[in-house]
């Protein structure tokens, strides 16, 4: 059993906070993908929900401790879906949020955290910023700060998708898991780790935002100078060294792959799946398109974890991906 | 009580028969197209399973049954999605399906059908002509017809989705359910009715396919000459006397709408919902487009019943959708 922060009891436990309408979601086969990928798909469906992205997991237990702490603010930096799911859960229990994000964040994102009465606060500079300017209006306000991937209420939430997963499926060889702050890797994974050891925990992320990736290659943290991908739910700099120490007890391999691969991703799922999925949502079966060998004949597991874009790019990028003939 | 052909006790049972994968599907409000059409919007998303729509519910009770009698084959006229529901139930339990579909059919639908090892059967002329030739196969080979609408299964299975609304849901004002053959309105319409008589539960035909909508206001069955929609899951041109009784007494209005309301409520399910609908699952929010005062701070439910599309198609519809801004 991984001696990492999370505890599957806990998990389980944790499913009685969390909203239902966050819970159990759809998890299917999807022949017209396995057709064109070359393996066995499965679907975890993380986007039927109101804020369309698996970030309320973990954003429902945050906001019913802080409710019950008596507690009436949070802050968050968020690239979008964690400050919806933030929004969201808060709202329902009276919690003044407060979102920290990048102006260069994607429009539709920042729209849903208004709509649902979140304060935002923009910076300039990519997502480290927001990261400080949150921890900064925390200690300010003496209010409590979230802290992705960091804060243990965001891997349990994550884990109750590998609970899902373990409990309903037959059986996977691979789960493909988008990789950014780490969250949604080290809960899904601590869990198959510990109830479904056979099962390989494949983290992909995207060359142009490789730093957890190369941290967990060279088993300590890479920082790194900029980012380049389209997929902005995991566009980091800076991995956070207790979560790297989760990631390396639960991770079989680290993935990159280009953004032309998730763009064919992104078109893949809407013309085999019939699923609008955000960049980072198409990591795993970019990785597929990228090394077909290696899954070839295999039943692989694919969470699609979010569907927040911005209608105009994501229009663009479905007409400009190159589609492979199944 | 509606004295209708069905009976909730029968459709409660039915669970137990159908696949877990097709039942307890995403039920969720979506405030984004809530904004966009001036009325509270719950989801019920029939898209994220093995076949893309609903269908599965009534031809897993079909192929159950056929199983357990030691029958081996069965037949069905399809417009597509019945065709690749009764495909992957009888698939699973070893029975000899055949489908029967006309030429102009969806291709999309018509390769899942051969993929998933039905045989298909090709007529010209419209669905009506594919009906009498799905029938004229059983008589011959002496197999079951499964008859959509017609066939209570058939109308069960889409009676467990009237369930899960009741059981799941606060309080809606109104269901607003794709109408062709009937099965979806009866069932849905039977439970609610029953369950929730408060909710009105109004139907929605393409006015290219107005057959069983002018039945409904005539209280006699009206058949039309020719068919002309991009609703090719609700074309119809011979409503089906039995169906019909059960309507009248469960459905509280039936609407016709425009081509151009289902293009863009295709269009808005797609850009505010981040949902790939197919023309009959945009049917819903065409009605509200069409008469927005009549849903205007109510809380209606849509059941988003398939997401078959011809990749093409659904692109050329996409691009020509008139885009209301929210």
């Amino acid at each position: 059993m991984p001696k990492t922060r999370l505890d599957t009891a806990r998990i389980r436990a944790a499913r009685r906070t969390i909203d239902p309408v966050f819970l159990d979601t759809p998890l299917y086969r999807c022949e017209p993908l396995e057709s064109a990928l070359g393996c066995a798909v499965s679907i975890k469906l993380e986007t039927a929900n109101p804020v369309r992205s698996f970030k309320a997991r973990g954003t429902e237990l945050v906001a019913s401790q802080l409710a019950d702490d008596g507690q009436h603010a949070v802050v968050c930096a968020s690239a979008g879906n964690l400050g919806q799911a933030l929004a969201w859960s808060g709202r329902g229990r009276g919690l003044d949020v407060t979102v920290v994000a990048t102006r260069r964040a994607t429009v539709a994102k920042l729209d849903r955290i208004r709509a649902l009465g979140a304060r935002l606060e923009l910076v300039d500079g990519d997502h480290e910023l927001a990261r400080d300017r949150a921890a900064a209006i925390a200690q300010q306000r003496g209010i409590r700060l979230l802290e992705d991937s960091l804060d243990i209420e965001t891997c349990d939430g994550a884990g109750t998708i590998g609970l899902e997963l373990v409990d309903t499926a037959p059986s996977f060889d691979a789960v493909l898991i988008a990789l950014g702050g780490g969250a949604l890797a080290t809960g899904v994974g601590h869990v198959l780790k510990e109830q479904a050891p056979h099962v390989e925990v494949l983290c992909v992320q995207p060359l142009g935002a490789p730093a957890m990736t190369r941290s967990w290659h060279q088993r300590a943290v890479v920082t790194t100078e900029s980012i380049n991908t389209i997929a902005d739910g995991v566009a980091g700099r800076r991995p956070i060294p207790a979560v790297l120490d989760d990631l390396l007890l639960v991770a079989d391999d680290a993935i990159l792959v280009q953004e032309t691969s998730i763009i064919a991703g992104m078109r893949m799922l809407l013309d085999q799946a019939g699923l609008v999925a955000e960049p980072s949502a198409a990591l795993g079966v970019a990785a597929i398109l990228e090394d077909p060998d290696r899954f070839a004949g295999r039943h692989v597991a694919i969470i699609v974890c979010g569907s927040n874009v911005d209608v105009a790019a994501y229009h663009r990028w479905i007409r400009s991906a190159h589609v492979r003939r199944a």
